[in-house]
């Protein structure tokens, strides 16, 4: 494409280009855009600048002229390079601005991806770019714009009268060029000039390749996995240290019926274990394998004779072992009998308004909001470990193991379904259905919460190692991510914490030392958090029951003298103020410090607020702290912990 | 000053500036550098652009002469502002290249600081600054200006030519400058073109003002305070609730001569309570105060007469409650008098070597080469008491209280003499004498870790409302630390976990699940550190231990159905490994999982390798860690906590 080609494409799709003109060997040039270009347009000429078929900085349309005459010398007579009459000249106008940058990578995930912001040397050094779906919405689009600081450029940053639309309107345009030509694998619009006049795309590179896109399959109708009425476990076993063993024993609490099954024969928790799924009478719509590898095919082949509709894999020993093969024919199998599979290779599912815990993690599960993905097991039986200790519950707990059906985007949409979840929390270590992911996210009303691990290569050739899911990029996963208003944390605690405190705002502290109460301000403000700040009726309020010196401001220092009785009387208090969405006790060991009774106000105390403990040093706050482990009262040992999740 | 003066006097300092020319109004002109300016330069004229009093891109000199027509004429007939021989016209080089910024602004706290970093309009956006001392030495100039992104321009990036070499000629003309201009109060050299040839200053700004630096008081001589030998404690007590009874307890360990002064008398821990100093045969070369405030200044006032050379103040009252002078008053006796002062408002201090434990914190202090600097009595109780539970050890602890005399400066001073010290750690919230801090830590040859409180504009409110000290700009006060090389933490754990790691880079994983080892991958790697790459030889070896399909790689994940068996087999291959500085033993439960029997390994067989186990999760680990708690076994419960430190 020669240059005026490129421009009059480029604004086909409504994308600026500089004013230009192209002219022919003699004709009379008048253009009025100035300081201009002119440059050499012919087929013959590969590389404009070494024959000097570039001159830059014409202040006027005789400049140009004589610039013609002088190139045309240059390039006939210097280099040998004869012209004729099919050779022309393009003028382009010289603009002065902000270089910016956009452009779109395939990506092997998530498809035409479109980067885009500071450009130019800074492209790489200040890496100030934003991630932009090819089927993003102008919210979104926004929402990933502004995760760059070059946005500000676009707020009035510095008196700048550009606005966020005219970011918004390019980036469609180049949305709408994408779609049209499905053939460009790579686009790279650089530079980007931001001038007086707007956005204007100076120069463009493309990358185009004919093979069309792996098409995407067409998401199949799936039977409701939430829907689970007559459910077999096939291995349950009375052999405690078997996983088999371990679900049935969780499962007996389903209001449902319920089945098991083992080639053994016998009874377990009260009922029959039936030697061969034959003998069940009527459909089985759900079924959990905890049997070896060798006979899982088999076995599905049975299943489908009673008219499956969901199958939960625990048995491992799939690609994660090298038997990859197995396991496709698992996928197979369910899109020819339209059945859902999770795993396999997984550690189960909870589904609390069923009272159904079919997993071989921990039977205590409490009842709660939260909907938890993960894929990893072992991340998850440590969450449902700790949110037992927490007193944390769940609605819904799905562990997809290889994922060889079920994927979290998949679940995504069931959970927005279920209206016994509010938040979603995501443990994910790879994916390979990326615009499925983004296109459920976008269309989820719910809170997502996510922690991906495999960000570092290091870490990614680990995650490799044991899942052989596609790590990917990873700012461009986070990017994508934040630009759908998806919260990223960064420790998998906060993937059951952060949901608890998600609509927190100001915090108040009351606290026996200033400086641990200062150390935890700066972590809860290098969290985006406020503290709640006092009002003088607040402040008179507390006169009355601390001592002259106590802080007069939040974080409430109520002394290193105070005892349980001074903890009390603050939080009485505290826990009236309007405005405080929750409170944390920092209880530090000093001479006078009581511990365990400034706790024990908890258990004897129900506020209106949630007030978390925060016990920091060792041997003098560890009575304390079995105390609050003992009564599942939510309490962090450090300002690190106790701080992570918001 | 007019532009060519500025130059000029740039110019004297070595900083290079663009060439130029000054012509007279008719003189001839033959400059040799294009493109050019050319600017008025006259007294008459303010704002030179308003009155076309500027001409850019002159390519030639005849250009230049026709420029200069044009300008006078306009000055003269259109402006009406008459010209004389007395002015004159200045040529300039226009340059192109990077735009970067230099410039020194006048701190309170550390005095002239310069500021080097890229400019223009992002300088703000990005702030891609260092800061750097006006004293610093090459190396420490190098090293701040590496902590920002615009040096890989003199590190070859994208080809480029230029050398570290001319950053560092740059700084030390500044330093010259500011140096020789002690009335400088702000300088501003913007823009600060990356050339060619270097860096060229293009404009400059200075603010003068002839008020004189509050000059510094010049360092007393002051007496040892790490040499103790006959120290009385004023107010030990008989009542367990106070300080003094604490103190006195805490200190009967010494091998040198102890006093106990309680007015009422009687005795204390077999040893008789003098009811007066004077009852005292001898000198006191070391006194403790733990008396009510009013009587602190009469008993220094009988202290010196016992030839005092150390006071320790533990008695709280003074600025921190609004009693300012009576604290000021200690100060001037103690120069008067010359004696060290620690404090008022202090928890104490600890020497290891003497077995002497001046504090009102916990008893029990492991022996170690780590000092311990805090300016919060709080934290500092909280970290002795972890240190405590950790069985990490100190040589020395300094609480410094309201620091009215001895500040972290003196102790860093002290602390690099005292050959029981190997690493410091300073807990700092504000500071005065920052000139000071920057010139002692320069000569310090020991690690020194750093954490600071009152980082955000919150906390230092709270910070300000609890010591009274300045808490100043966070980001120049890191800044200046980083290019001296102290080790800044962001957590108060990392002061007492992190000197004992300062020398890993490589580290082993050992799990038994893969997901929870990817994050923990991920951690480390954030921090900077490195996984240990495991050899031909050391997989073979574990292969002889590990079932099949372990990952083959580290984090080396021996599998889900891991016993303590078998963690202990790879332990006892991978303390063998050559490498590798220290081993985390990730800990998840699972049903199978022996979390308790997995870490009690660690008690019965001793290692080479300092392993940390990780035990994540809820009841399922906690008698794993009630037993590392007793058995003194460093351990966490987290991924974020046991790596926050690195």
């Amino acid at each position: 494409m020669t240059e005026s080609e490129l421009y009059q494409w480029l604004g086909e799709y409504g994308i600026q280009t500089p004013s230009y003109k192209v002219v022919g060997m003699t004709e009379d040039i008048c253009v009025d855009f100035f300081p201009a270009v002119l440059k050499i347009q012919s087929p013959k000429v590969v590389h404009k600048s070494d024959v000097g078929g570039v001159i830059l900085n014409l202040n006027s349309n005789e400049e140009i002229i004589k610039a013609r005459e002088k190139m045309k010398k240059n390039i006939q007579e210097i280099h040998k390079i004869p012209l004729d009459d099919k050779d022309c000249f393009i003028i382009t106008q010289m603009l002065n601005g902000e270089e910016l940058y956009i452009g779109s990578a395939e990506d092997p995930v998530f498809g035409d991806v479109i980067l885009f912001g500071k450009g130019g040397i800074y492209l790489e050094l200040y890496k100030d770019i934003c991630y932009i779906d090819s089927q993003a919405p102008e919210e979104e689009i926004e929402r990933a714009f502004k995760t760059t600081k070059i946005s500000k450029l676009f707020e009035g940053y510095r008196g700048s009268k550009h606005q966020m639309s005219e970011v918004i309107k390019l980036v469609k345009n180049v949305q709408k060029l994408l779609q049209t030509n499905p053939d460009i694998k790579e686009l790279d619009i650089n530079p980007l000039k931001l001038t007086q006049n707007g956005l204007i795309a100076v120069d463009a590179r493309i990358r185009k390749d004919s093979s069309s896109t792996p098409s995407r399959s067409k998401p199949r109708q799936r039977p409701n996995f939430l829907d689970n009425q007559r459910i077999a476990i096939i291995g349950a076993s009375t052999d405690k240290t078997k996983a088999g063993y371990v679900v049935a024993k969780n499962s007996i609490g389903f209001k449902g019926e319920l089945f098991f099954i083992n080639q053994k024969g016998g009874e377990l928790f009260g009922k029959p274990l039936f030697k061969d799924i034959s003998e069940i009478k009527g459909d089985i719509d759900t079924a959990v394998l905890a049997i070896p590898a060798k006979f899982v095919i088999s076995t599905i082949k049975d299943l489908v004779k009673k008219n499956l509709k969901n199958l939960i894999v625990i048995t491992a020993g799939f690609k994660e072992s090298g038997h990859a093969e197995e396991e496709i024919e698992i996928g197979r199998l369910a899109r020819e009998h339209n059945f859902n599979v999770l795993g396999p290779n997984c550690l189960g599912y909870f589904n609390n308004a069923q009272n159904l815990n079919l997993t071989f993690g921990t039977g205590n599960l409490k009842s709660g909001d939260l909907a938890f993905v993960s894929q990893s097991g072992a991340v998850l039986a440590a969450l449902m470990d700790s949110a037992n200790a927490l007193n944390i519950g769940f609605s819904h707990i799905f562990s997809t193991g290889n994922a060889i059906d079920l994927e979290s985007s998949d679940l995504i949409t069931m959970l927005e379904k279920d209206p016994h979840c509010k938040n979603i929390s995501l443990y994910l270590e790879g994916l390979s259905k990326g615009k499925e992911l983004l296109e459920n996210i976008r269309s989820c009303q719910k809170p997502i919460f996510l922690f991906k691990s495999g960000k570092s290569e290091e870490a990614a050739k680990a995650a490799f190692s044991h899942t052989g899911n596609l790590s990917g990029n990873y700012e461009m996963f986070a990017g994508l991510m934040k630009s759908l208003g998806v919260n990223i944390v960064d420790n998998i605690e906060a993937l059951i914490l952060k949901p608890l405190f998600r609509d927190s705002k100001e915090i108040a502290i009351v606290t026996n030392a200033g400086g641990p109460g200062t150390v935890l301000t700066d972590a809860i403000v290098s969290k985006g958090k406020k503290l709640y700040s006092l009002t003088p009726q607040n402040i008179e309020a507390l006169n009355q029951v601390l001592p002259e010196h106590w802080s007069h401001n939040n974080p409430i220092d109520i002394i290193g003298d105070a005892l349980a009785d001074r903890y009390k009387a603050s939080l009485d208090i505290i826990d009236t103020f309007q405005g405080v969405d929750f409170i944390y006790m920092l209880i530090t060991p000093q001479d006078m410090t009581d511990p365990l009774g400034s706790v024990q106000i908890l258990k004897q105390n129900p506020y209106k607020h949630k007030i978390i403990p925060i016990l920091i040093g060792g041997d003098m706050v560890e009575e304390a702290k079995e105390f609050c482990r003992k009564n599942k009262i939510l309490f962090f040992p450090s300002i690190t912990e106790a701080t992570s999740f918001l």
